[in-house]
């Protein structure tokens, strides 16, 4: 039986030895490099803190001390630790989430995925104990140097510094990257710690400490600061970015020392206090073909050859691809083109871009309030920015957005990636809101394109707009075969033409990939003897005046979308057509209105009955009771 | 003639002797108290930056440079120093934005009355114009302390730190209050900075500098920094905070000294760097009533007696006192409910709570985002907040809401003050996007209170719910007559029924305070012989079951509602009726889907139809529509 195997919940730690602990740390990361590359998922950031959440487990005691992982994706070895190590359907539907997840455990706080908010909820946590006189329970924060670029996070640490007794230890997982290194005045002070000229010195502190005949437990903050200058003075300069605004730390210690590690955190618990452990840590750790990639670390993978790291299938030519292609071809030809990326220029699509044209994509950090409000300044002095973001996290901008970019009308061009469901992720990943929120921004128009042609005519239309932000909105993964139009009516392409029978006539409307979806439809009511068309608007918000009038003809109107269907482009067509045509029934498909648990795409599809053949048997059925009413007497 | 009135521009501030600079600047505090005591406005931030805008208009060359205010309420000055002198129509329709407004001059940039913005603004601006080789023309940002506070800035102070040759200047207006005394870390960081040994020297050193024989015209970063120690030394520790972040800063400066000023931002104008100019000012400076005032230095007022600041129409009871007495009084019988403000305990009525139970209100500063998510951390260890906002605020902190409130069905309450139209205050301050916004958070409830009893009444059930968000919302201003209900049936309160003569049959649904006008309407149609039924279901999100079961049994259903047509209750509640009965025609009410010009909120809703004569009207013509489209051959 192996350490890990033994291993039946956290308080099991502390009773290890020095020895049988690192056997267990390198037990977890071959197990993290067996199973995620069989699985794919978060394998970099997972690999670094391995020392780090063994040495949180071991000072503190979880679910009774709450433990708050940023962004979540570093928590696998956490769930290790805490009962959960059958990571066979990781991120599969009925397996383990990529995330902390409160169903599977009382260990787990957190199971938002969007970065920087892991302060401001362990300040809520650690805030309300201290109101009810709870002074014995401590609230620890894991927070990467990346997440620390994110306002938020500011937002939290202007709070804590207020809050002298709040018993919270905030663990700062520096290992310099965010997906991509980190960037900014941040980055650079912490480099700049790190490579200080006591780094060496404070790194080995824990460890020279100890062997001077301490004993971890025994070691605590007021101990230590009752030696000749205390802590503080001795492991950080007098002046410090967290100490200008008033907070203690501690560090930085290295990350991968589970002495120095275990001292630093006893000291932090000991202080009665909110303080800092500065943690250096290296992602993909222990593992050559992460530690020797210079893009990600090995952020997140998909199934890889364990000792290669190579992936199991080749990657595919996906929509990321064509926007980083297409996008590299405009910025040739306009020079007022600039891209920003919120920390995943690789993600994205925008590093192509940016090798080609250096200066011209700025990364800004975890800061997409930040970019968006940049990129309406950049309008105001005459560039066209193009911000490239993951579709879940335009929701983190929308006042900037609003209130930066379309109140003054700025020709920002957004391109959201990942938009709609991105299915193994789970809830807080799936780009489901953005076209239900789009369509409250006025004068904004977003674009939904079906196929690659489409990807590149929609972006070449965005970024000719000068004077109002426009949206190119495309899924997660590989590229669809091309849908061609039989032919295009005020930029309408309609896909299908089924004459039917005579009987009710039904129009089809499928927003971006699923207009393939409504064609398919479409050729299914033909089968039946249903008259129906299929359409493929591109441009959908507004809804076009084109696609109301051509609606008006039809006796149903059948949209299709993967956006949720409270309020998205199908509810704004139902909107329109009530104003002009009320005699026309719109049935509307999309993504249910709850938060989905992980599962794969095709799964939750089918789930909500977004298949051809759902929609195609529900129209039919609906088109039958129609037919029957009105042959009914009475009834009209 | 003034001086004053003898400005024509900017420009003309360059020739200005010291003397007539001084004589000029108690002209302008003379005009602000004066003019802004007849119309109201903000007061106490302008007659702050009397000086400080003078200085910036004389060192830097607006609109060649940019002058970029955050929160833009502090622009009076700068209106008046750019060609704005009439002020007698302030805040009104055809008068003066209360704002910068690009319509009125070439000199304002930024609308967006939104804090915090401005950094970014300047980052775009100032990064746009080097790449476009342009190092000649500079962005000048002014912010307040306050307005540090909040995430996004720190967000472009990271970016900025990354970006040495912006030409850049940020002015840090620093009069340590936000709306009230600004709060956390980096106050009390500016604080010493302020109370620093060396303050009293560093103020005067612009002054004593010129007396030393420069000319204002003359000094320079370089110039200065050939002195002995060169000006960041000599100014400033070696440590700070932003020069941990790896910014440069001059200052702190006496922002009321014109001749400090002028070095000061000439230093930073020859820099050829991003650079922070710390000017310490005073709120509400030279006006006795707000320099005494311990609230918020006369921040807004209406109209005033000039000499003594007392209101010359005593404010009435409204909607924030309610409120502020409903919560005191549930917070003396649970312990657990504790009340979040961003940065204004008065103005949103959290004031009372947090004098009876100091800490149990916990002022963030302006961090939306902090606050809902800390809420949400609260609720998880057992608290129940109340997060009072200003409606348009919220429209920071969706992705908060969403992700770390909704997602973990946590216990939270948001009141939401200043919903729906405000007007004067133009675009920004509009509370209309609430409704359609929240509509998308799965599980989250919300009330729409229709007068002082159902405030209260949906603020404890809204408290009372501890699984999911809870949001009562309510209007800026004076509460209206009570509408007392007729009868009251699953929730909804009929408060109008009309038998009208038997033909078509009408439900009016008012949300919030236009449930009187629904009252209203069903009473003049029934004057007409329409069957109509009023009925204010309280809960409008999601849409109560019970209403759709009502609408069912009618011909027509009108909505009115205070917030965006696009997406709102009216739209969601055709969207329920669309599935159950088709047949039901829904006729929605609302705001325009647009931005809307400062105006009065009269003015705006007679423009929208919004009075009960105009929606009754419209009903009444669709009515008679209907019809006789009914009784023409042909047509069903």
């Amino acid at each position: 039986m192996t350490e890990l195997e033994r291993l039946r919940g956290p308080e099991d730690l502390r009773a290890l030895s020095p020895r049988r602990l690192r056997v267990l740390a390198e037990e977890i990361r071959a197990f993290l490099v067996d199973s995620v590359s069989r699985t794919g998922g978060h394998l970099g950031p997972n690999l670094g803190v391995v020392e780090l959440t063994l040495a949180i487990h071991r000072v503190f005691s979880s679910p009774r001390d709450s433990v708050v992982f940023d962004t979540g994706h570093q928590a696998y070895v956490h769930k290790l630790l805490t009962g959960r190590q059958d990571f066979a359907d990781l991120r599969r539907r009925g397996g383990l989430s990529g995330y902390p997840s409160r169903t599977e455990s009382d260990h787990d706080v957190v199971e938002n995925s969007h970065a920087s908010t892991a302060l401001s909820w362990a300040d809520g946590i650690s805030r309300a104990r201290l109101l009810a006189g709870d002074t014995d329970r401590h609230t620890v924060a894991v927070i990467g140097d990346g997440a620390l670029t994110g306002g938020m996070a500011w937002e939290a640490l202007n709070n804590l510094a207020d809050s002298p007794d709040q018993r919270l230890v905030i663990v700062v997982n520096d290992n310099g990257w965010s997906y991509s290194p980190t960037v900014g005045g941040l980055a650079r002070y912490l480099d700049a710690v790190r490579t200080d000229r006591n780094y060496e010195r404070v790194l080995g502190w824990g460890k020279r400490t100890l062997q001077g005949g301490g004993r971890p437990g025994r070691l605590t903050y007021d101990a230590l600061h009752g030696m000749k200058k205390g802590l503080k003075d001795v492991l950080r300069p007098q002046h410090g970015l967290f100490e200008e605004l008033g907070l203690k730390s501690i560090g930085p210690v290295d990350g991968h020392d589970l002495d120095a590690l275990d001292a630093a955190l006893r000291s932090a618990r000991g202080y009665g206090g909110p303080v800092i452990v500065h943690a250096v840590t290296e992602k993909g750790r222990g593992y050559v073909p992460a530690e020797s990639d210079a893009v990600d670390r090995f952020h997140t993978v998909g199934k890889i050859h364990p000792e290669t790291g190579l992936p199991v299938v080749p990657s595919r030519f996906g929509w990321t691809s064509v926007f980083a292609d297409e996008i590299v071809q405009i910025a040739r030809t306009r020079s007022d083109v600039v891209g920003i990326t919120a920390a995943m220029p690789e993600p994205v699509g925008l590093a192509p871009m940016a090798r080609e044209f250096p200066g011209r994509v700025i990364d800004v950090g975890i800061a997409e309030e930040h970019a968006l409000t940049s990129a309406a300044g950049m309008a105001f002095a005459g560039l066209h920015p193009v911000v490239s973001l993951y579709a879940t996290f335009l929701n983190r901008a929308f006042d900037q957005l609003l209130m930066d970019v379309a109140l003054h009308r700025a020709g920002v061009t957004i391109t959201l990636d990942r938009a709609g469901l991105t299915g193994d992720d789970g809830a807080s990943h799936n780009g489901m809101w953005d076209l239900a929120l789009l369509r409250l921004v006025p004068g904004l128009r977003l674009a939904a394109p079906r196929d690659e042609a489409t990807l590149r005519s929609a972006l070449r239309e965005a970024v000719s707009v000068s004077d109002a932000p426009t949206v190119v909105r495309y899924p997660k993964g590989a590229l669809p075969e091309p849908t061609p139009a039989l032919s295009r009516t005020s930029g309408l392409d309609v896909l299908a033409r089924e004459a039917g029978d005579g009987g009710a006539r039904v129009l089809v409307v499928g927003v971006g990939p699923f207009a393939a979806t409504a064609a398919e439809v479409a050729h299914r009511l033909g089968d039946q003897g249903i008259g129906a068309t299929a359409v493929d608007p591109c441009w959908v918000i507004p809804v076009p005046d084109a696609l109301v009038d051509m609606a008006a003809g039809f006796d149903r109107v059948v949209t299709i979308e993967d956006g949720i269907v409270t309020g998205g482009f199908g509810s704004a067509l139902r909107d329109r057509l009530a104003e002009s045509s009320p005699e026309v029934q719109v049935q509307v498909h999309g993504i249910a209105h709850q938060f989905l648990s992980h599962a794969s795409r095709a799964q939750l599809e089918e789930e909500m009955g977004l298949r051809p053949q759902d929609i195609a048997r529900e129209t039919a059925a609906a088109v039958a009771r129609r037919n029957e009413n009105a042959s009914t007497p009475g009834v009209s």
